[in-house]
This record gives structure tokens, C-alpha cells and sequence, in this order.
């Protein structure tokens, strides 16, 4: 057994959205749940997560368990994706540990009819490895009682303690003991606002703290352990960019799947890891990204953070506050620093098959090129950037595509959104490449 | 048992002092320990270290020992902070850890005076868990010796080695087996100097690197064992901004203590994680923060990063180097994510106010709403933004008021400085809430 | 013992170099090899790694294993560094560990007249700690076999899994258990590409993630268990600024070895982490770095960052695009945030030699001062830093005297390059403090 392979049916999870399972006041408390449990194509998510935690108000929670019985085993059968309802548990309550495992009791019984389309279970505010064997241990109670088999409850945990961080770092160690079936263990959810409050951080404007090391770890207890790594909420629902830039920065550290709050946040987060459907340039300045216009097959720059000039002897170029005197062959490779291309579905299907030929064709390595004619204040240049192709390329970067099966095979709910996003024959090539 | 609450008296260590315990060619070698012991309010740190290591010369360091008594010993009683002296100790020399191993026999001995006034050692230069073990073996055969009680003296030590920072990540296991006394930990202080010689980095300026995962990693320990995450020594004494702005970035990890090298950073550092008396704006661009001002009413950006000018379509805004036309709509947005509010002590506590009443109102969320006119180049613009605030909001926003009650409690000498600083009727309401 | 110390003969490694071991439809398929293994001087790596894994196509790994055995017994006796082939292994892959089992034994067996040159071996694409230790267990088996003392073989490992990445944290731990001879390890070495694969990371442009967070902890393990931490290679083979840029961010993290896979690289990474002949103030705005300009004994500032003019009042200074207008002793302070001497090889032993004749003379502590005569827009500025150096300062100073050190005490084939680069005088005096 190879511990780090994915084992559960989904290999990757973008999406983990909840809902609160039963509002007061309302003429129905389990009316969020029925509106969520309808969602189809890019509005639903990978993961549901009926939450019986922290969106719903402490005494609703028993109603909220019912609801979640009543919704799912009505239309569970309907929903494109998978379904884990949040039930409360922490390390330093056994109350609440005993209340979570009385809702998943219930939850679970076949007769009540919607541990069928239920996939497992979310346990918040864990803390050392130990509290999650005592998780463990109720689900292995559940499945016992209710004579499902052992294991197939899967278990996705919220990390928001430092006690929880670290003891992802040791369930490869922990994982296929006799002991226990941690094997079940599927998600590892980042909960940034506890995690923040376990941490004691402060910052001025109480804006909560990236987290960029809690991130990288639990990306790589996921890889260690062959789980899913999900990053936390993202508060601010209205603030679109910046939810854009924290999947990007979260995808560069492994963690491909996010917390949605809203139908909206699950359609930017169902998009997000996807590729492009058409390639771009774009510069980068101080920091700060700008996407190149195509016009007639030229690369066209349009700010002000760059500009070019011929001079008698070459050329000046300025990028940001820096200006630079430079001859052709100089420009070029300036160019190449400032410039990236990113490539569109399509051309990544291009690399892959373009790859495979040459492996075919007995040559272990080749290189990739990427030219294009830029246009930066009315003038033109070529470039040309190489990079070498080999195996350990070809694998890291067949990432996007992987994923991009995983979802077409699961959940075919969104195969008319991906066809309108790509058209049929780059989804076609997508599906069948590597 | 929960082991992530803080069981010491100090919840919060927000100074960590020490001075020299021993310096030759004075008149009298205690000088600088009868100064220190003499400081009081906001020049007064939560923990006072007579530094029988480092800041002492070797050959001192016997003389050192017996200053500590005598100091302590005339004057420990009305000293308002702790007294945590430092030994000498090294996980590669069992000669040294001979050496402090006598001087804490010594100076907690009963017949000397002086160990009623002192809280705890420090012990720097630790290595993996055994090595702490050790130390923590050495204390309770002191404690035993002196018929104090087992466990009474806190332990602290130094992180200044790669393997004292992996060991961090073990003593939540550690800590409560039968066979030691590890519950005795108190502070996890960074040594940043030895540790970058420990760890062979080089910088071209020789300026210390600012080790983030480490600084990380103390904090999650501290959070993981109940214990109290300090940072080590900032160098550049005169550079007070600095100082500020890496506490501020500590703080941002939950590490809300920090080393200082003098009263004047004492003052700095006893400040600095207190929330300031007035709120204000700022915006940040590029990375960079400027405070806006308030006139009449309106907050008031008088710097050049930002320009605004209404147009006939709209408005125009540039921010640093990034010009865009935008509608009333846009501009609002675009300047919600350049401009942030800092509450004042005030400002919490009238959140924190606010969110409990709506709470007994039966209310798990509410939206907590930051409105003012901002000009910018003469152009005024109102602005209001959002958060919801649910239970997990308000306890991560806590910290703060906690940190503040935990300072009123155990520091009476500073009453006054908080009420010159803040008002009587802001502080007794902040030491009422929550 | 202690562990954190390096045992190995090196205590530092610069450089990494890979060649491929047998290279199809070439007359000679060992051309590479022979090639590399005639390097010297500053071409010539610290350590060589004749590279049987992913360099060399799978079909040619039994013949690139002949080829090393030819090449090494043939010309292994010149070879100014260390020689570590790589073999194939794979934590998922019995077959292919087997596989890499076989050509240890096959490289190794003295009959064979390579084994006397060879230093140890190099195993990628380790997992778990377990499988560290199935690896080391063929190298045992291999020394028992062919009558080689256990241990003389040295294992580095290729850090390319989470896994792999959990499983340094437990080195200390696990080195010097007696059934097992770990001790035998020598290097950590990232491998970023790889890595990013198993992490599943995702970038736009599929750039590689930077990956700080595994820096960080290879070279924790490397100091907590006594090893040479390696970063990976730097594909963009033309790109010399960035290959410098990522080296020198290494070098802050501890990480002062880095894979090479040209001669030129090599010559880069040879260079590095060694101080440069003459010291320079550099100006530090928004993040970028610019080099004064010595002129008759001012350190002029040439670039446009920076400006200053005198004033009635006193002085306008704008840094970056931030203005302000300050009196000389502002002026010195702004300068002193902005302005960071870089000291020479020649200076840092300077520096030494005080402390060190500082220290003799009964002083823990002096106070280091740096000063220049700047001008800035025809404007001249005396500034001056102090630093507090003590006996953790000049340690923690001292790493890149030691690696000097290292180097001319291993690398004889280097003592020109070095003559050449810094005066017989200064070689000398560099070889003699500490």
C-alpha cells in the first residue's frame, strides 16, 4: 500500500461549502439546506458540508440534525456532489464530543434514510492526534451499530489549533495501525478564525493573519498521508480579487480546494484551479501582475509600469522606477524576466501529447518554446523563452490536467459548463491526454 | 486536563529584561541588577532576567550568581514583574550544564532570601527533548533539595538550535508523563543570534535573517503546550521603529512577547501590543502604511502615493504607480482594499459590547459596520465596510482585551500609566467585558 | 557525541553537479562522464554526482552503471571533490529499489577499482522515515558484502515527497539507534520538481513554487542532525541573476550547498557563498538592492531611487516615492534604514582579529562601527552604524570564514582560483583566524 495515493473516490476537492442546518425565525429552519442541496453545475460544490457547527446557532443544533436527516433523505439522491455534514466536537469538551456523536449517530441510522447519500462526516476543533483516535473511535461505533461497513464513514477534520497542526505531521505514522481506522481520514480543512484565536495573533486592523506556514503544512501532511488539503473560509464575500488571489497563492503551495461561504465564492472556487480557456502574457512588476493584449498576433502592453524607447545606441527600457540603457539581446532576456506566458488548457494538452511523442521517439528530455512579438510603446520584439521537458516536468505539471479528469469523471452535472468554457474538442483532448 | 490553557499566573508576557548579573571594573559588580530591580510601571518588564550567561563574562559568572541572591534577596519583594534568572546550560557541554545546575542550587536555596521573590530559571542553549528533560531533572532534584514544592519553579528556555525547534514540536506529548516535570514550562524564547550560527546562515550585511518559520513554530508550540511564545533580542537599539515593526509582525503570529535590552525598549515593548487609544485609518499601498489624519470630521490622506480627481465620467485614482478611471461604485471598492481601520481599546470594547447583547438577543451573527468621508487631494468619498462577526470572530478579536485584563490583574504598578494612556472609564470598562 | 556537529570530511558542500551516466546514439555513451570528471578548480564541484536516475534514460541505467564503475576507477583518483552517484529508488517501487540495490553492489565492489574513489551514494524520491532506513540497509548489506567498513559509505537523500519532508524532523531521533547506521548520512538535497508533483501544486505560468517552508526545514534537519543541506536545481540554465538571487535567499536559511548542472553553474555556486573581494555599501528601496559606487573615498549613489537636496530647513529626501523633509540627524537615520555595508572577506577577518584581541584584553563585548561619506545628488552625508558584537555575534559571524576554511583545506585544486580572486595575503590570513 502505497500510503500517499489519493484512495477516497474524489483524488481532489475544490470546493467545501456550508450551510447552516436549521435557522430560527424562519417559517421552515431547514430552508438553507433544501436551497443548497438543489444547486447543480458550477454553483454546486465538490463537498457539501450541512453545518451543524458554528453557522448554526447552539440551541438548533438537535433541530439542525433532523433537518439534515429530513433534506438529504428527501434529495440527497439528486446532489452532484459529495455530502459531509459538520457536527460539533472539541478537544476540550467531552459534552460536546458526546453531542457530535449522538448527531452522527442519528444521522447515520439507515432507517433514517440519509446515510445512503452521506459520504462521512466533519469534525471541527480537533486537537492531538489523540482526539482524532477518539473521533475515530465514534465513527468506528456508528458503523458498527448501524452494521455499515468499517471505514467507509470518511473523516474530514478542521485544523484550527496549533496542537491540531502538529499532529498532522504524524498521521502517516498513525495511519493503518490495528488500532484505529484513520485510514477514513479525508480532508484537512484550515479554520483560520479559531486558529487565529488557538494562536493568540493580533494584528491592528483585526484582519486575520495569512497563515502562510499553517497552509504549507497542512498541504503536506495531505501529501504524506494521502488526504485533501481545503483552505478556510474567506470572509470578506464582496471581495472578489482577493479571494482569486488567495486560491492562487493556495494552489502554489498544494492546497487546491477552499472553503466557499456563498453559491458565488463555489463558482469562482470551482473555476479557479481550472487552466484558462485561452492563453495570455502577462508582465510582472514589482510585484504587481498586468495581463498583455493580443492585437493582430502581437503582444500589446497597455500600463505605464514598463516603457520602451529606441535610442542611436539600442534601446531604454523602464520597468517600474528602474530604467535601463540596453542592446537588443539585453532587451530580450530583461524581457524575459518581467514576461510569463500562461498557458491555456489547450496548450497544456499541446506540452503533454507533444512530450509523450518525443518519449515515444526514445528522447528522455526536450525543450518547450515560447515566442511571441511584444509591442511596448509602438515597439516591437521578439521573444523567446525555452524550458526543458523531462519526465519530472511532464508529471508536475500534468497537476491541472489530473484534476481536470478527476472532475470531468465525477461530476457530470458540470460537462455542459466545462464544454461552453473550453468547447467539446479541448475538453475531448483534455479527457483522453496522459 | 487541558493542556492549551495557559496555567501559569502570566497569561500574557509582553517583556522579557535582562541584564548583565555581574560587571567587572565597577565599583560594585551588582550595579546594573540594583538599577533593574528598581524599575517600575511602564519601564518595569512582566518578566525580569538577571543573565548569569551571555551578558555576563564567564569568569563573572560565580560573582554573578551571588548578585542575584543578594539583589534579590534585599529588594525581590517589590519588584512588580517576575524574576526569572538565566544559567548557564549547553546541550554539547556537560561541564556548563554541571555549572548551572550549581548556580540553581545556590540561588533557590532558602537560607539565602531569595528564591521567595523568584519565579523560575532560564535555560538557554537546549537541544532535543532529552536535553530539556535533563534540565527539568536538575530543577526538581533543586526543588527537592530545598523542600519547595515540585514544580514550583518555572522552567524557560532558549530556542537557538535547529534541535530545540523540532523538540518544541514534541512536548505536548512530553509534558505530564510521570517520569518528569515538564509541566513546569513557561516561556519558549527565540535566540535568533546563536540560532543563526546554529543553523551556518549567512547574509551578505551579516544583518540576522528573520527566521518566519521559526518565529512560527514558537508560537504554535506555545500554543499546543499552555506556554508563553517570546522573541529573541532586536540588536539595533536606537532603531525603535524596527523594533515596532517586528513586534508587529510577532504579534501577527501570535508571538506577543519580545526580548528587550533596555528600559526604553521595555517601554516600547510593554506598549506596543496594547491597542492604541485613538483609532485611525491608514492606507497601504505597495506594502507601505500611511496613517490618514482626521479634520472636522474627515479622514484626510495627505501623502502621494494616493491622487484622486472627479472627472466628467467619474473618478480618476491612482495608487503608487496604478492609474484607473472608475465609476462612484468602483471607486468605493477599489478604496475599501487600499484603506483599513485600526480600533482603539474603546473601539473593542464597544464591539465586543455589541456583539453580546445581540447574542442574549439570540442573534449568532452580526455585521459590524466601519463607515467615514475620506479626502484625497480634495475629493470626498464615503466609505463603509462590512464584517460579520459570529462567535468564533469575537473570540479571536478577544486576544487584545484578554492580554489587557491579564496586564491589569498582575501589574498594579501600571494602573496609572493605563489610565494616563487610556481614560479610568475606557479602562475599567475594557477590565469589565467579555 | 554530538549529533549536531558535521562528521563527515566536508563540513560544507557549495556545489551539486549531476551528469548523466550513459547517454544514447553518442559513440561513447560515458562522453558526459568523462567530460566531467576531468573538471577542476572553480568548474569542479564539491561534490559530483554521476547521476543514474533521472538524468540518464531508464533504458541506459545498466550501462551508465558500467560506465561509472570505468570512469571512476579510471580517472577517480584526480577528482578534486567528493563522488556520490545517484541510483535509482523509489519509496513506492520495490522493483526499482532493488534495482538501485544492484548497481550499489555492483559500483561498490572493489574488484570493480571504483569503490576507492566513491564517497557514498545518493537516493532519490525517499518517503518515510522507514524508508530511509530500507536504504540504509543495502548499503550495510553492500559494505558487509564487499568488506568495506560500515558506515564508510555516505547516504544523502533527495527531499522530493511531504513525506520525505516529515521524516527529517526525526533524524536525531532516529540516527544512532543500534539497528540501524544512519550516521552514515551526508546530505539533504531538495528536489523542487518533483516535489511540486507530489504536493500537487498549481501555478499559472507553471513557474515552480519557491517552497521557503521546505528550505526552512531541510536546513533545520541538517543542523539538528549534523548534515549538508542541498538546495535543487535551477533550471533556467541562462538566468544567472536569478540562479545568484535564489542562492543567496539559501544562504540566509542555512542552505549553503546548491545543485548545479553546468560547469558554469558550478562556478556560480563555488563562488557564492564565499565574501567578495572588496566591500561595498548597497542601497536597499522597496526590496531591491543597488550597488554605490567608490569615488576618491564617497560612496556615491547613482540611481534614481533615491534623491536629496538641502534645504533652508534642512534636507528633502525621497526614498523610493516617498518624500520627506528632514534635519541631519533625521537625514543620518533615514540613510543608516536604507544604506547596509557588505564587508569583504578582508573585513570580516578584520573584525574577528578585534573581537578577538578585544576578548583577550577581558572585554565580552565591543561595539563594531562602520562609517562612509555618502553623496546622493551631489549632496554629502557622513554616516556611521555601531553594532554590538559578542562571543554569539562572532560566532554566529564566523560561518563563512569556516566554510573559507573548509574549502582551502579540501579543495588544493582551488588555492589559485582563490590567490587569484583575493591576494596571497588575505587567503593567508583568512586560512589563520578563528
Amino acid at each position: 500500500m502505497t500510503l500517499d495515493e489519493r484512495l477516497h473516490d474524489r483524488q481532489f476537492v475544490r470546493t467545501f461549502f456550508t450551510t447552516p442546518t436549521a435557522v430560527e425565525g424562519e417559517d421552515d429552519s431547514a430552508k438553507m439546506l433544501k436551497s443548497a442541496i438543489g444547486l447543480q453545475g458550477m454553483q454546486a460544490p465538490d463537498v457539501w458540508v450541512p453545518d451543524n457547527e458554528d453557522a448554526t446557532a447552539p440551541n438548533m443544533r438537535d433541530e439542525g440534525a433532523q433537518n439534515i436527516i429530513d433534506v438529504v433523505a428527501a434529495d440527497g439522491a439528486d446532489f452532484p456532489g459529495e455530502i459531509h455534514p459538520r457536527v460539533v466536537w472539541h478537544r476540550d469538551s467531552p459534552g460536546t464530543r458526546y453531542q457530535g456523536f449522538q448527531h452522527m449517530l442519528e444521522i447515520a441510522d439507515p432507517d433514517n434514510g440519509a446515510v445512503e447519500h452521506i459520504d462521512g462526516f466533519v469534525i471541527p476543533e480537533v486537537g492531538g492526534v489523540d482526539d482524532w483516535k477518539k473521533a475515530d473511535e465514534f465513527f468506528t461505533i456508528v458503523e458498527n451499530e448501524h452494521g455499515l461497513e468499517e471505514g467507509s464513514l470518511a473523516m474530514s477534520v478542521i485544523i484550527e489549533s496549533g496542537s491540531a497542526e502538529l499532529a498532522m505531521g504524524k498521521l502517516r505514522d498513525e495511519m493503518g495501525k490495528p488500532s484505529n481506522n484513520l485510514q477514513r481520514l479525508f480532508m484537512l480543512v484550515d479554520g483560520e478564525v479559531d486558529y487565529t484565536k488557538d494562536m493568540r495573533a493580533i494584528t491592528p486592523t483585526g484582519e486575520l493573519p495569512s497563515w502562510p506556514e499553517l497552509r504549507h503544512n497542512t498541504s503536506r501532511a495531505a501529501s504524506a498521508a494521502g488526504l485533501i488539503a481545503v483552505d478556510g473560509p474567506f470572509d470578506d464575500i464582496r471581495d472578489v480579487d482577493g479571494y482569486r488571489e488567495r486560491m492562487t497563492d493556495n494552489q502554489a503551495k498544494g492546497q487546491l480546494g477552499i472553503w466557499s461561504l456563498t453559491p458565488g465564492q463555489v463558482v469562482e472556487a470551482n473555476k479557479s484551479v481550472l487552466p484558462p480557456r485561452d492563453g495570455y502574457w502577462l508582465a510582472e512588476i514589482d510585484g504587481r501582475e498586468e495581463e498583455l493584449t493580443e492585437e493582430d498576433g502581437l503582444q500589446v502592453y497597455e500600463g505605464d509600469r514598463l516603457s520602451l524607447e529606441e535610442t542611436p545606441d539600442g534601446y531604454r527600457l523602464r520597468v517600474g522606477s528602474n530604467e535601463q540603457t540596453l542592446d537588443e539581446e539585453e532587451l530580450k532576456e530583461e524581457l524575459l524576466d518581467v514576461l510569463a506566458y500562461v498557458p491555456s488548457l489547450n496548450d497544456i494538452v499541446d506540452s503533454m501529447a507533444e512530450f509523450e511523442a518525443a518519449k515515444e521517439a526514445g528522447k528522455g528530455a526536450i525543450a518547450m518554446t515560447r515566442a511571441a512579438t511584444v509591442r511596448i510603446d509602438g515597439v516591437e520584439v521578439e521573444v523567446s523563452s525555452d524550458r526543458m521537458w523531462d519526465e519530472a516536468t511532464y508529471q508536475a505539471l500534468q497537476t491541472p490536467i489530473t484534476l481536470f479528469q478527476d472532475v470531468y469523471e465525477n461530476r457530470p452535472d458540470q460537462h455542459e459548463d466545462l464544454a461552453e468554457l473550453y468547447g467539446e474538442d479541448v475538453v475531448e483532448r483534455a479527457t483522453n491526454v496522459g
